[in-house]
């Protein structure tokens, strides 16, 4: 079948599943394309642009395929650049984007008269949840002047935060990347004694990067994330927990996702009253607050030796591994069929393990967060046995893992005979 | 829901949830568990025995925990060592199998003897199709003798041949590992005229590791899997698809799965009449074979320099990558989950995308294989564009394709409109 | 020849060079030796570990190998655990020290009581610059008592800041991977416009690392080292610098050594008044002062998107390379021989390429740094064309490349005949 | 001093020291160059290449830089391609060689003829032996012709066996990554009872990379390479040795450079009249041979269960390490400096730990090998402890180590003073 249902969606809410269509609404010789990346980086954004030059040249026999340079500003500000599939050839073995690429600089009006301009019929877009409203409000402008041009976009980011989609590009890569970092502050920390290793990942708004990471790792005494909030003090709080985790183990691993405790931190510059734009930024940082924190804490009774490692950028651009390099295959592989179809204002993304075609605006309007009810987060929980910090933690367990003792089905003869 | 339906199955068949049950069978301090493990390495076997152990003590307070060693001989001709979180605490970040292990030396009789002269009523069994077999016959005799243990499998084989289960532990660390093979291969053929790189990669009865290397690589201009016959002469085969992607590129790289083309090895042997039994042994090599025949018949025209590579024994003896480290902590959790709830004779896996308790005959009756009509592999001939060596090739990928033509739903107006 | 001549050294200075002695001063079943380790992590300590307790084993027969627990203090306060070939044989493959470290707990008198007490007669003792001056007092107190005790420093710093021998173990490892922190800046600051990335690397007194990290990357622009004073703004300054760099490139990599622009970093606490423990400790970081600074006077203009990357701890921590492993290795046997032969007070060391017993003061009474004179400056300046914030720099390297005319030798017709 | 003494060389045999000269003989802008890349795959290969290029245009301000494609027959058969340091800017993070590379190809007159025609008048040739012996004919005939060109040679070997110089490029990089292939035949052996793991090195006629390899690894039970040859059956011979290692460890590693044992391989040809020119080429393979003689002999009282492991092309074919990186930047700068200097018929590299420019006739006329009587043999022995292999084996070592007993030095008093 060709659709593919939303996980928890009302019923009723189906997308189009994706792959190439008996009916092609382009004729590739009349196609002129052209692949934009925004945003920050993220491992894959290489892979995509080349899949799509790829895709759209060996699947279609596309020739005219421009690169925007350096995100949206590109379009009306700078030279474009000949993609061809020799051009983009090695490229996915290297980090970052080829294109370039920048924050902001999206002006629908200045954008969409280059595309008109330049004659463009097919618009990738790569990048993140900002990148993806500007997709939309570039599809609509182009609708709204009755261009034949497909608007095509390909969700970037690497903390995994999208709605809809099972999982973003790149986020295997990081997972696998963040390894590094966790080993090296477990090696640091269990060479002397009570030593407190704290790693910020990356994840404003989710924790699914630290979340993996540390079920990954199996080194890891306690993981934060912003969607559970967490107190350092006090019975169940995170000081208690680190001490008695150091008197079983003399050591403790810490992983937090760079957006958890920000209140925390918030608090903390306004008790310094630190108003200098570089002292804000530092202290800003959760992973030097916390680490700092601990110290502090420490010298009351012993002192913790505490350090703090942040590999967000070495993570950021390395190159995607063979996992997210089949993923993107299939991202651009997709949004090619999709535009050469005809479809337009359109996001790809596997929905329940089918890649499928979704309007824009349904991928921006929510974010994607770590569900604390879900088996993923419980089996994080009992991993590192680490405090839930909430009271009704356990009710909400053993809700989500009860048996449902109707079903009646053909294993029930696994089951041990009581005699 | 507590039911996973298994795709493509009979309406009717559904596995019990994976998870953790209200119930548990076996008080904690009157748990004996041991864990074996049989047949040959695939990264991350470490990783479930660690998280067998830690999963037993942590999440139930077991702390008897015995290791058998050397595979099933161990139950009866060794002794066993005493498995502790403290014990298995690194092993995941080690290749190969910190227990030691065997193929064959499966005697019932002797095995349940053992566990139960050894007082064990937990037994963890790692291994392949042949292990899982041995495992089902370990349950029957435990059933009939009456005795109250619980048998748990963790289906173990390297190339994603086990049935039912969505994907097989240490695959995705193969995949990954591969490319390493894959990358010298391209290096090599691209740096010199007309170089042809063989790759061999594991896959006995199934292509998995080969097609997704292959797609993940982006480097490689053919894939040859046992489920695809090919052939080397005359038109649509092997050699005039190397010609003229040799006339494109300059370089050809091929990848080739250790099943693939074994009626061509075996012809070969017969030929030059080769009995000895290293000889033999090097020839049945299909990676050999096919280098050696290109590079014969390359000397008719212009002489093909052709290498081949072999990265098996490479691969499968690195630990696990942080996705096949997740995969297998959820693996070694559902089976305790299990074993404790008092199931018996199961295995544990995902089954579309939920992890499920499947009767080990379930897993050993078919073996899992690429399926030619599959969008994974329709992606990898689109990707290659290698000749499909069918000739009703077309009409399968045409069917598969097919657009669903009467499903109206809301991303209608995603398509461009016509004027 | 058993002498090796210290390199600029006055004439008559030599060491004993290392090596297995005809003579053995020690009984090997009368030998109970002893391995501490000191102060910060360090790649192939574990390696030193190994070897040294291989080497008496397998060397000598020496069985009775004591390791001391958490540095110094460890000789007094903890109990010591066996060493053997069987314990140590892994721990070459882990970063960090199996034997646990610490800094300070130096007390000559107690850990002399130790040794008395424990009846050790060889100790090994690996650690940096501090450590060996402690090694010295042990020594001294030694030979005081008349004790018949063999103490033997491994000199341990990664920063290659030792006197007298030609490298320290562990260097080649950290400029291997910090070429990973660097790769990362790299890509950063190639796809954004007018991006500057800086890399602080390990290096308080001498810019070893960062000298070779920046020779073995070619994709550094400008490398800071302690030795090296440069300054920021005007004529000659590194703003200057970059802001030409960055009109021929569009980015620019800095990598920077921790102990470089100190004078600056102290300057500039000064300036905003910033009492706060952790301020202070974040102010002083080097590379978020030099970016900040970049960050701050480029908005002046254009804002430039500045980075820092800080890999140390990931450095730090990582296993020994194949090459520090060989290195390793010859140290711990070097240092073995020696102390059965009778040796005391010594460290080892490769002196000129030739593996020597030194005295232990000698190496400690200086430090070696970065020569602004030698070749390898010279090629680094030529390499990155960087400014030498130096006025008189090209005198010196004019004098140092001279061609010595009058040196006649058979090369002479290798010389293009003019006609 | 300008003068660099060859180790062991008899008195007055001295090379001129590479570097930078006061006297430039060409004028950059009159310099028209040319790289040319010949032989097999080494790591380091674009390093080179780059730096020439680089080093050429930043040092010295030349231009005009021509890259001839595809070995020495690239010169009359093809056309050239422009290097700039654009061009070549990230080749160095790539294996192989940019410009592409073929064996043979040497017709003197023809490449001089195209570099009379071309106007070419620096050729930097980067090769092996081979390719040294054709650079000094293309010197002799230039010089014969009364040509003002300046050739320079870059020896290239992975195996090290390049006579004078102390090291070639790409060795470090080897050794490493052999470390990859050991580390597997390890942990498979161990896994498994009476394992049996041989892993073929790189080494035709010099055992360089597989001793150095084995010193790193701490693996490896024994090492076979061609300079001392070795025996099978019998007392001291490699069965017995395996035979007792098995008894005490449970598994052996062997590594064996491919040169090692080629007469026992060839007797073993005549014996089975194996004729075919595949199964030659199968049965020369040195690893193949002993791994299946192993499991042949075993089979006698209990089979062995032996693998073999050949990475040989996948390390061949990585980017070079950061050591290496710096080595061959040395390298290509000495051979730029000397040939704007106008030097011509020198080859390039390191003697005695100074970068010399050494006739290339003294680079090709003999071939470096692992002196059996030299240190490092001595350590490897020591460290694997297996059988030399000869029975005046202990008279050399002894003569080797001996003792300088009438050397006084400051050192005496490091002695432990007997009372």
């Amino acid at each position: 079948s060709q659709v593919v249902v939303h996980k928890g969606s009302p019923r009723g809410v189906h997308f189009r599943r994706a792959g190439p269509r008996e009916k092609v609404y382009f004729k590739p010789d009349e196609v002129r394309a052209c692949v934009v990346t925004c945003g920050g980086l993220c491992p894959g954004i290489n892979t995509v642009i080349r899949e799509i030059v790829c895709g759209l040249n060996y699947m279609y026999g596309v020739d005219d395929i421009l690169g925007i340079v350096g995100g949206y500003r590109g379009f009306y500000s700078k030279n474009t650049v000949k993609l061809t599939p020799k051009v983009v050839n090695d490229i996915h073995k290297r980090g970052g984007t080829s294109l370039l690429t920048s924050r902001g600089g999206h002006d629908t009006i200045k954008i969409v008269d280059s595309i008109q301009d330049r004659g463009i019929n097919q618009v990738y877009i790569i990048g993140g949840d900002g990148t993806q409203k500007g997709a939309a409000l570039i599809h609509e402008e182009v609708e709204k002047r009755g261009m034949k041009v497909a608007v095509a976009g390909i969700p970037k980011t690497i903390d995994n935060d999208i709605a809809v989609i099972d999982k973003s590009f790149g986020f295997d890569t990081a997972v696998e990347e963040a390894q590094r970092a966790i080993n090296a502050a477990h090696v640091e920390v269990e060479c002397v004694e009570n030593g407190v290793g704290v790693v910020k990942l990356m994840g404003r708004y989710s924790g699914f990067i630290a979340m993996h990471a540390t079920l990954a790792s199996r080194d890891v005494d306690c993981c934060l994330i912003p969607e559970s909030p967490f107190y350092l003090e006090g019975q169940g709080g995170l000081f208690q927990f680190i001490e008695s985790r150091m008197k079983e183990n003399g050591h403790v691993v810490i992983v937090i996702a760079e957006g958890a405790g920000q209140e925390f931190v918030a608090q903390s510059i306004h008790d310094v009253n630190q108003k200098d734009a570089s002292g804000n930024r530092l202290l800003l940082d959760v992973g030097l607050w916390l680490s700092h924190k601990i110290k502090v804490w420490s010298t009351s009774f012993i002192s913790f030796i505490a350090i703090d490692i942040d590999p967000t950028y070495m993570i950021r651009a390395i190159p995607s591994n063979a996992s997210d390099n089949i993923y993107c295959t299939l991202l651009a592989q997709s949004a090619v069929h999709g535009a050469m179809a005809g479809y337009t204002g359109f996001t790809v993304g596997p929905v329940n393990g089918k890649h499928a075609y979704i309007p824009i605006a349904r991928v921006t309007e929510t974010q994607n967060t770590v569900r604390l009810t879900d088996r993923m987060w419980a089996r994080l929980l009992s991993s590192t046995n680490q405090p839930s910090f909430l009271n009704s933690c356990d009710d909400i367990l053993l809700q989500q893992e009860r048996v449902d003792r109707d079903t009646v089905d053909m294993i029930h003869k696994m089951k041990i005979t009581s005699t």
